[in-house]
């Protein structure tokens, strides 16, 4: 578990104990934690007629024994490095390289397993929906199961579907119960679609640490400028990686948009283009939990627009936690990143 | 001119106005400022068909005068911005959209005529060579022309060149001579290569903020995966935009790098891949002049890695000299992205 407050001068020992318990002590909410189950691992396995490669997938063999823990195992890990909750989601790419049939089946069959394991540890864990994008109505169903009868706390969807992006029409069914039923839609990376790949993938090393933030950061950037958030205003979207390098081009982004629109002479947007970006998005620091981008990012978004992710089991959780605990942070933003922005945007109360 | 150096206390006036003039004021030098031939005009209009598009080009138009203008009046303009010095080069994308020949041909018209307006005003201009990098061999004699006999400071090449990139070995013999004569090679962006243009060119207005970015920093990138580094340790890489985002990602990279290669079996570099980005990168602040990305880039790079660009015309030189003096930094670090680093990369002893 993460260090306990010390008491600061004045203060009574007894009483900070107290508070820590009930009310003072932060959290640690991880946000972007993988699992899996076996039966979406077989079709995965099928899928790649059992060559895994990065594009058939999956690459995950040597996580495969954690993400298959959605039990005591994990929550020993998360108390061994100072978690106290995961937000769980289906390990990419969940289900979207899955005819549409299969995919929903599977997508119940995940969400089922995610909600028992919560139902086991409701104070450990909370969890992602997944459900079809490529069967957008069907999809808004098991979202709408999902959240209502299983209590999950929003919607993960793995970037492209079939080469396509949220801002095509044909998934506003999908957006539209994700925005009318109040949770997040968080938008995680794969291996980037058709329009991408050949440019991304032509160097060997540099898939997930560059080709996924491009891939993901320009799923996102598309949907600003399509005008998915004047069609769904109060469509919250989540991005990991500290927002896929979007924070960082945030006002070059914003200075030659209107220059660029005046170009091709369309209407612009109503409104620049970070502003989409600062109230329709919340970022992770998954796979970031390094100083200086966590500080440009606080700059830019605020704290309140940033949450901890650890990424497991990608990613080493108790040298993650270390990572992010080492963060120069205000015990403000301690708490915003840590606990207070989680509990707001997954609406956590446990 | 930039504001005088007010003297501090116990200091001289006129100590400070002499120091001034010879050796303390600090000289803001501006890296990355466009011009432009009227015969490669013509050239890219033809190519064109009179019809300029995004892909087509050029779209520069509306910045074509001071395009065109390489004396009195980009002086004046500087004069009342508050420039020293502006490094010039040849407006993306250069020659590289052309036949070989006649790339080759305006190539050194476009030297020549860069290397008059240097003569005509030594103290106020320096500039970069234009070559063809469809012709490599040509490409590297006519840089040596350019470096030896012109007096040029180093080379610009507007990303990939017929969809392909440096990372290429048939580009080899160009960047054997940019290591030769000991001159930076400035990698400025273009619209994306065929690999990337379907996925980055199916949204509207992030074109010059978010696909240029993602196109020169795959580019860089590319170099560092397919070694070229090890092959030309010297060779040092100029990159505009605070580093076209990668940066931002810089310790991600480095993180899964090692995972990923060892899924493919190949083997790894000798070196981390930003302690490349870090010895043979330096970054220019064009159309970055912000504080949170700069802090970032700073503690990330360090200032001896950054340097200030207006990116003239395309930037309002003015705004962007006031953007780059209102971002709060230390006077070494000030003097060390106005001045001290463009010095060192570029050679300029005026």
């Amino acid at each position: 578990m993460p260090p306990v407050r010390q008491p600061s001068c004045g203060e009574d020992d007894d009483a900070v104990g107290r508070n820590d318990v009930t009310q003072t002590r932060t959290r640690l909410i991880s946000v972007e934690e993988g699992f899996i189950i076996p039966e979406v691992v077989d079709e995965l396995r099928r899928l790649a007629g059992g060559v895994p490669s990065m594009k058939s997938g999956p690459i995950a063999g040597p996580f495969m024994p954690k993400l298959l823990d959605i039990g005591a195992g994990r929550i020993a890990e998360m108390d061994a490095d100072g978690v106290d909750i995961q937000i769980l989601s289906l390990s990419a790419p969940g289900v979207q390289k899955f005819d549409p049939d299969t995919a929903l089946s599977l997508a119940r069959l995940a969400n089922d397993s995610l909600s028992g394991a919560i139902k086991a540890h409701p104070d450990r864990f909370a969890g992602l929906a997944v459900a079809p994008p490529q069967a957008p109505a069907e999809a808004a169903k098991e979202l709408e199961r999902a959240v209502t009868k299983l209590g999950l706390k929003g919607l993960i969807v793995n970037s492209h579907t079939g080469d396509e992006y949220l801002d095509d029409p044909k998934f506003c069914p999908l957006l539209e119960a994700v925005e009318a039923l109040g949770v997040p839609l968080y938008i995680h990376p794969r291996e980037p679609g058709a329009g991408l790949w050949d440019g991304l993938m032509a160097m060997t090393g540099f898939t997930v640490g560059w080709a996924y933030a491009v891939e993901t950061g320009t799923h996102a950037l598309r949907m600003i400028a399509a005008g998915v958030f004047e069609r769904f205003p109060k469509l919250q979207i989540v991005l990991g990686h500290l927002g896929e390098g979007i924070p960082f081009m945030l006002q070059r982004i914003d200075n030659r948009y209107p220059f660029e629109i005046g170009v091709t002479g369309r209407t612009p947007l109503p409104r620049k283009p970070s502003e989409y970006f600062r109230t329709n998005f919340t970022v992770a620091t998954s796979g970031m939990n390094f100083a200086a981008p966590m500080r440009a990012a606080i700059d830019i978004l605020g704290a309140d627009r940033i949450m901890f992710a650890a990424d497991h089991p990608m990613e080493d959780q108790k040298a993650v936690v270390e990572e992010y605990l080492a963060i120069p942070l205000t015990d403000a933003e301690r708490r915003q990143i840590s606990e207070l922005t989680a509990r707001r945007v997954f609406k956590i109360a446990v």
